[in-house]
């Protein structure tokens, strides 16, 4: 079994929509949420420390694929559950599922990847091969 | 050619996370903007109307798949083009594009439906049959 | 002394700008938060039920004023104490208290009302007196 | 008078809460962007050249207040109107008055200060005299 981490949120009344129910944009940012906690509760650096010491900036998204099977509203108590399916050299798979007590409310796949500042332009960001440390603390 | 809108949006500081990029649940947020706009521009009547005349109360997510291509950052200008890819019977595929000049910075893939709420109760929503005269402005 | 109840965050990447710090209208997201989790937890009903019971539909801003004394980055857990300082007979006025540790964050002083909808336009809201069911249980 | 410089924005779906009504702390993102809008069009340079060329990282809240006159829905296009009506030697106060045609929708009332990253602590901002240059172009 891969390590999976969890991350809670109660949904709150600006967190939904006209209709009622969340937001979708709102599940993205918890997932991103759940994401960097994955790494902080297996014992990665925060990204400013990592950034000072590595120049590690962070694992902006490839891709994001996010299945909706239930829709949820305020005072809805969510857990995001999330582990790393898979490392390629580059790129790895994160996945979050979003549950409800044992229902399942989205699952998002993601393709993230470390990156760097380049060094001849700072404003533009290089994804670096997966760190082989940060690697073994996460899976 | 299917019929495609577009939708412009100039991004603001906030929008941005610490990396001093384009934070992406903004995206997802300016997709859903785009979604909307395209039926707005289509001639489609708002939602609430919609709500109080027909009882569809939308087109929630049922799946979204985006690829991020390149980054954007503050005081880039950013046009999403919108079209409708696929027509099935209960749910439709919409395409957003979302530019800067000519570089494609990401693109979504999103499969929605539109639903209404359940007779019975209120609180849940039911997909509905795409209606056709909706079709036919969007196509 | 007045009813004081808590509510916790803990800063996401995503809540912080380009500066590294907290965008400012998340603090206004969770001081509003914070000032629905009071009511539910001075066992006032959600206003989803309170609309469908009493055609109360919530209890919209009139005046914020918020003060800014320290700033506050990701990984920090802030809690929200939250009180109401004053009842009027239609407004009250809710003071939030962002803390981290014994460091005061920021200060927020709300003013709301009570509202319903307009009997004769449904998209019209209209400030009631403070209910006196309500304001006991708040106290 | 002090110059003025107007952010346009069309409020969307999801700005909006259950009530149906724009949900406040997005209010106070668009009255950010009105900040940083006034000083780009009044001819300063963006935060981050900004940054990098005399340490300014941008002009962080020390206060605001706001008061919500009426409200406003999806579909409703806001004009934000911008002025700067008091500089202090530090500090100054920056004025948005968020219109809807003429209707007066909410006035925010921004307290802010220029702010350099500290030498010793780079997570530390220090506020700064206004730079005149800066008061120049913005009065």
């Amino acid at each position: 079994m891969p390590r999976t981490t969890t991350y809670s949120v109660t949904v709150q009344f600006g967190d939904c929509d006209p209709g009622g129910i969340v937001f979708f944009p709102n599940f993205c940012r918890w997932m991103d949420a759940a994401s960097l906690t994955f790494f902080m509760q297996c014992g990665v650096k925060p990204w400013r420390i990592l950034e000072n010491e590595r120049g590690i900036v962070g694992t902006p998204l490839l891709e994001i694929n996010t299945k909706f099977h239930k829709t949820a509203t305020y005072g809805d108590t969510l857990t995001v559950h999330t582990h790393i399916e898979e490392w390629r050299r580059v790129a790895f798979t994160q996945v979050h599922r979003v549950m409800r007590g044992d229902d399942l409310i989205c699952e998002g796949r993601d393709v993230r990847a470390f990156v760097k500042r380049d060094e001849h332009d700072r404003e533009r960001l290089r994804a670096i091969p997966v760190p082989e440390d940060i690697q073994a603390l996460c899976s």
